[in-house]
């Protein structure tokens, strides 16, 4: 296994979740603020920009204080190098569009990679309070009724599968055509949940997840969380999704497969 | 003004809210359900079904205690007739297919009319603990970080509208053609929300939600909500919505009259 281990993984962790709490925090601050849609209707400041910028700042600030041989790549700050091998990902607001409309399906994005490959990763919605975390062995819930691990469904017929997207509003038009070829082998397709979706996936709530035009920072934190608690995320060929780009998450490698034959094709 | 004051309108503020406290405890316990997802593809069991039975006849069970002279109409058992002139319409879960998918975007909605209009609703949302109700002069939102006064968002033009609905799921052809002839004059839409939507219109982070094919118990709660809170709810032509079918609920008069103007084309 590539990657620290031991103390290493502990403090990662220790960080990552102080990371996570900090941005809680941020974030909440500016979330259904009482002005904050006609504000950002009406001048020029944009709350959801100061909030993701906050958010990240913050995040930052422990990382680099906890950790500072580690670089930094952030959806609003991009990156800081560092010296250790390991580059710490973060999108303080996933899912802008859900958090100006006040939905509460938008995410704080944690994750950390070395070379090759995500280490650990956090998905947390602050409103909610809910916190999916994985990696170095364990997969983790955290939200407001219970905790408990996190362990993706097992394998089910696609004609059973219930998949999800951000589609129709994001990707190309021949992205779209690819997710219907899938989608209509599904029993269920549901739309608009941003990262919430891949949470899900990695709770065992959903089977599928396929989006595109996706950014490194919006798919590494959701990829450790869902490795770790036991699918596979890929893109629409089977190579790497760590850059982004088309993605498929699946809850198991026997629908993953059975999904690919369908995507592969676009 | 139509309709109970003074000590039956407290009485009924009462009751409902103690409906949705228990149906609250009932679906939470179905909600993610460790097995929810398989379950209810490979047995006859179907753990939503329960859920919604279970939940209606808690409600019932209180309601008929408190007011035996009231009539209910619920989604899972129908309507049993009552002697007051009041009717409560229930349904107990609303977005059943966000229920299965474990989106905290499905909500309890209960109701109460007289002869020609709603009087008093709630959109209560068990898993993140917010519950949304107006009527009687009063609208107000309780949640688990703050509680407040619920007022719907002021006037905006179209092109600076959030608009939400369910499709592309729901609806025939026409209903997404006149559903669309709106959008595309909107600043962003958003998809797959079920009764959650309403309740954000009627918190004012939002400013249209545009459906078709409801049913009255699909309605009536939000409707409630949102008038108390100062929005408008009305069929796709100006007319009553109370029964359902084509529904538009806009934040103010202004932007639902503008929003009519294309949309009664349809």
């Amino acid at each position: 296994m590539v990657g620290p281990v031991g103390a290493d993984a502990a403090d990662i962790i220790a960080t990552a979740q102080m990371a996570a709490d900090a941005a809680r925090v941020v974030t909440l601050r500016y979330f259904r603020g009482s002005n904050l849609n006609t504000t950002s209707k009406r001048t020029d400041f944009d709350p959801v920009t100061a909030a993701d910028r906050e958010a990240e700042q913050v995040m930052r600030d422990i990382i680099t204080a906890r950790r500072p041989d580690d670089a930094i790549l952030g959806e609003e700050y991009g990156e800081t190098a560092g010296t250790s091998g390991l580059t710490w990902v973060l999108d303080p607001i996933d899912g802008t569009r859900g958090f100006i409309s006040g939905t509460p399906t938008w995410g704080v994005l944690i994750a950390v990679r070395d070379a090759t490959r995500a280490l650990y990763g956090i998905v947390d919605q602050p409103y909610i309070g809910e916190r999916f975390a994985g990696g170095f062995g364990t997969a983790t819930f955290n939200g407001p009724h219970n905790s408990h691990a996190l362990v993706t469904a097992s394998n089910v017929e696609l004609s059973e599968a219930i998949i999800f997207t951000t589609f129709p509003e994001v990707g190309e038009a021949a992205d779209a055509e690819g997710f219907q070829a899938l989608a209509q082998h599904c029993k269920l397709t549901r739309y608009g949940m941003d990262c919430y979706a891949y949470a899900l996936l990695a709770a065992g709530q959903v089977d599928l997840v396929v989006e595109a035009g996706l950014q490194t920072y919006d798919i590494l934190g959701p990829l450790a969380v869902i490795e770790a608690a036991g699918g596979i995320v890929t893109d629409w060929k089977g190579g790497s999704a760590m850059q982004g780009g088309r993605v498929i998450a699946a809850a198991n490698a026997e629908i993953h497969a059975r999904a690919l034959e369908i995507l592969s094709k676009y």
